[in-house]
């Protein structure tokens, strides 16, 4: 009789299996084989899911994605002041130790994206410019602002902060990095 | 008659034939060969400066650096405030059109260390390091700073909006960036 297989479980012990891969050897490195070879599965179970190298790719970055995205949804449900949700929301971008590998994924897909030419859009731009319009249509942040030029402002400083985190350039504490970025919020806030 | 080669020139041409190829094809496709192939020199000729392609990649990157330190080196010598000189050091480090590729290899560069856990010092952290510790140290920065976390924040700043600029996610022009940067440095500046 065959194994019944729950086959969500099965692709993200697959995608979980590529980003090892990926943050050893680079996106180079994660070909079907070298990935079933760290699931622990055969080369036929990881094809019945993902064909191609470049599926399994989006496939991995995609849970990334929803990660992030189920974390940083998780903090709009706390009853705290905006400004503390802002901040809650943004904390999940900096990568501590045990998400310095989602890091590490996005730097890979994105540098290969980017060496294609097929980079789209940046989920990370997206959440946050869509959590600094929804503050600002609250009536939460000052008037004077000029929104779009705050989102890029902010995108920047959280995705320098990161990259720089992954990098091992920041020697400060993440209570230090929560001042740092609860600094810029207050310069929006009302 | 052996023909006369002007070494370093040879050098840089072989760099510039490294930078196109890693922005085309990623660090993985920038083989001795295909790096030949592009500076149409002989595999022997390349081979000459560089054996491993190690050697070829580190060498494109240490152009790269030079190349932007130079630049940078350059405002210091013009009679200008602190500040101003500041803020055209630091838009040296934002790509324009011309300059992409060098933060495209800074990106593949970047990434390739961090995969193989080789990272070192990052160059645009010294350098914006030395730029304000100097500054605060000739009485131009404000006396209450904590300068180690300043530099932590116009360093992510600075480098994720290069970041950006390179992923194309920025619609705002040059002028209004350096608005951006100036700010930051109001902060700072007595």
């Amino acid at each position: 009789m065959p194994k019944i297989v729950d086959h969500e479980e099965r692709k993200a012990l697959i995608a979980k299996a590529t980003w090892n891969v990926i943050a050893r050897d680079g996106l180079e490195g994660a070909s079907v084989r070298s990935i079933a070879k760290e699931a622990n599965l055969s080369l036929g179970a990881v094809r019945h899911y993902f064909n191609t190298q470049e599926e399994l790719l989006e496939f991995a970055m995609q849970l990334v994605e929803e990660q992030v995205i189920e974390r940083i949804m998780e903090h709009t449900k706390n009853p705290l002041p905006p400004k503390q949700i802002a901040i809650n929301m943004l904390m999940e971008l900096v990568p501590s130790d045990e998400r310095v590998i989602e890091m590490q994924v996005w730097l890979e897909y994105t540098s290969y994206k980017l060496r294609k030419k097929e980079l789209k859009d940046d989920p990370v731009y997206q959440g946050i410019s869509l959590m600094i319009n929804k503050l600002n249509e609250g009536g939460f942040l000052k008037e004077d602002l000029h929104i779009e030029e705050e989102i890029i402002h902010l995108h920047a400083l959280i995705d320098g902060l990161a990259l720089h985190i992954l990098m091992g350039l920041v020697k400060i504490g993440k209570d230090r990095i929560q001042a740092l970025i609860e600094r810029e919020l207050d310069r929006l806030f009302k």
